[in-house]
């Protein structure tokens, strides 16, 4: 009976541990000048298609790299590689999400300064990524036309975590009768005013407004301060 | 240092905890003849589509229920309403998972006695189900066409923990080259022989097939063992 109680304390001093290692993660992070992005969504919403479009486009004209988290497999890793972008494979085993232990593992003999951006795609979960700093500076939240429109309404928790939403598949949204409107005021009824893009890795549609938009803000968050 | 140790105990008395309370379920569905058959998939699979079909035609012939666990709304309850079978909503607030112990409360003032079939939709979640027996008869995956045909690989756990593979939304097999062959051959390296049906539940393809099924093992469990 007092099991409860236990188990909470437990988790406390876990969660409490990653936001001690999340924070020197962003701290260093911010030190050597990486934009750390990270991505989460269910299963199959498209995260690494998406992220081997975003490495191959960005790699022209910057210098980029990703980790990706998995319970098992390097696929993901051996699909991103073919952007020729460097990539390092984070495998949980039975774990459902990754925790800034990991990412400070998976970079401990990796030198990230000469990096401009590090992308870090987390385990497929809509739940318990939520949970876990990574010490990112942006979190994406992965949302596909195919998974339907009421996803944030179910999983608000995780909506919350994440700073904007990207809508993917979006050239399979006739196909599956996607409401687009829905499932922009479902976020913003989840959280209000959230940045919403919408693209498809495969016909390539909306990447240009994405990858503007991550320059933009790696620009303005690199930005000497103002007197 | 010693957190680790610590945090796995406490995860295995939850483990046994839960698997006492679902072997209690297990008898007691027994008993009283009902069928139980679990429905396990990442969010935006189809679960609630395919399931208010399941309700919508099993119920001409026999009599269904449904529970349905999500973390926020009742949305799903109130989609599967409409197939005029009984349906609880148990909403799990931020836990990723149904337990035993949710599915028992949830039973707790219902009479399941003249039941032929009771579903239970898990949390969309592709790992942390798999660690729970609800004293379900039958556990399926649902696979939607749309995510991917790698994902028993990049999830084992949870496709081991099913007794048949569900691969969903056929109708956009074409639309996303969907590999079926593939598919199948992922499904059976992880866990051989596992039977896979096909469906659309939009337009109702493979769901004749699948509740032949249903009823033959129904048939076949409660058929009195010959001497």
């Amino acid at each position: 009976m007092n099991a409860e109680p236990r188990i909470i304390e437990v988790r406390k001093n876990i969660l409490k541990q990653n936001d001690i290692i999340a924070r020197a993660l962003r701290e260093r992070f911010r030190e050597v000048g990486v934009s750390v992005i990270s991505l989460v969504s269910s299963p199959g919403a498209g995260k690494t298609a998406f992220l081997e479009r975003t490495l191959a486009s960005l790699r022209e004209r910057c210098r980029v790299a990703a980790l990706v988290g998995d319970l098992a497999t390097e696929n993901d890793a051996a699909r991103l590689a073919r952007s020729q972008a460097p990539v390092k494979q984070i495998t949980t085993g039975t774990l459902c999400h990754l925790e800034a232990a990991m990412v400070q593992g998976a970079l401990d003999a990796w030198d990230i300064g000469p990096l401009d951006f590090l992308f870090i795609e987390n385990v497929g979960n809509l739940v318990c990524p939520s949970s876990y700093d990574l010490g990112e500076e942006l979190r994406l939240i992965l949302l596909s036309v195919t998974e339907g429109e009421d996803k944030p309404l179910k999983y608000p928790t995780i909506f919350n975590s994440a700073d904007v939403a990207v809508i993917t598949k979006i050239d399979l949204a006739a196909a599956v009768d996607f409401d687009d409107e829905l499932a922009e005021s479902n976020i913003h009824a989840v959280r209000p005013g959230m940045k919403v893009i919408r693209v498809s890795a495969k016909t390539g549609e909306g990447m240009d407004e994405y990858l503007e938009f991550l320059e933009q803000r790696r620009a303005a968050m690199r930005a000497p301060a103002s007197a």
